[in-house]
């Protein structure tokens, strides 16, 4: 896939990080396209919902399911703006995405390379996998929401 | 704590897997325990409600954090009477569950022990973590479920 087609997604799961960013929430949005289409789109929302669950990945995940009425999402692919953490990349191994694409690493709880790579593990699932598109818009997101936070604090 | 009461509270987990296997669903049951008192509750919903995301777990953290107005879950204990998967597993670090107790092993799943344990890696949650309460009756309860459904398929 040409990496100009990665960007355009990424674009838009960057613009679902703005709608967590605008109501105090971590900035991480995340889209699912199904040949070509975007079929759901997720942020984070874990603060204002106050639940552990809702990141952007699960929120996705669970649009999409209810959108084609299958728990396999056959021929789907997540785009992310951060690396996955251990909950988000399970549903991604459980729900059967194809690919996951993502912006940002995250070294605390990233576990699609960073704390671990659960993709290597002997799941009965294995997605491909595409990092680094857009790497530093999508870091760049979280840091300046970080600054501000302090900045706010003090 | 008494074994007893591991007992206790994994007999109430296991008759909400019963409740899945009512409804042709694996049966896997979980409950959630927060100063002695069940204040959430789930089974496995994920070929009825087709949703990748319906583990029994995932159901139970969903009702506690609903019930208790905060994604942390302060001082309570998630009971479930199948090792839980990677998916779960993450859920209940990022949920802050203090004990995980379950039943049997799940050796494709598994990643509390199994595939892997991923409470040993360097998330920001460690949950402390009993196994093999009332193992036998859960995994029953799993072995006798598939057993009926290659009978029935012949």
């Amino acid at each position: 896939m040409d990496i100009k087609k990665y960007e355009t997604f990424m674009q838009k799961a960057i613009e679902e990080a703005k709608k967590a960013e605008k109501i105090g929430e971590i900035p991480i949005g995340a889209i699912i396209v199904k040949e070509g289409n975007v079929i759901a789109t997720g942020y984070n929302k874990r603060e204002i919902r106050k639940n552990a669950l809702l990141h952007a990945e699960i929120e996705a995940i669970n649009n999409a399911c209810k959108k084609i009425g299958n728990w396999r999402l056959i021929n789907c692919d997540l785009y992310v703006t951060i690396e996955p953490c251990p909950m988000c990349a399970g549903a991604i191994i459980n729900s059967r995405i194809k690919k996951l694409i993502f912006g940002a690493k995250d070294t605390k709880a990233g576990s699609c390379g960073s704390v671990i790579n659960l993709f290597e593990l002997k799941y009965n699932h294995r997605p491909e996998v595409i990092s680094g598109v857009m790497e530093v818009k999508c870091r760049n997101l979280l840091s300046s929401f970080f600054k501000n936070l302090r900045q706010n604090k003090n």
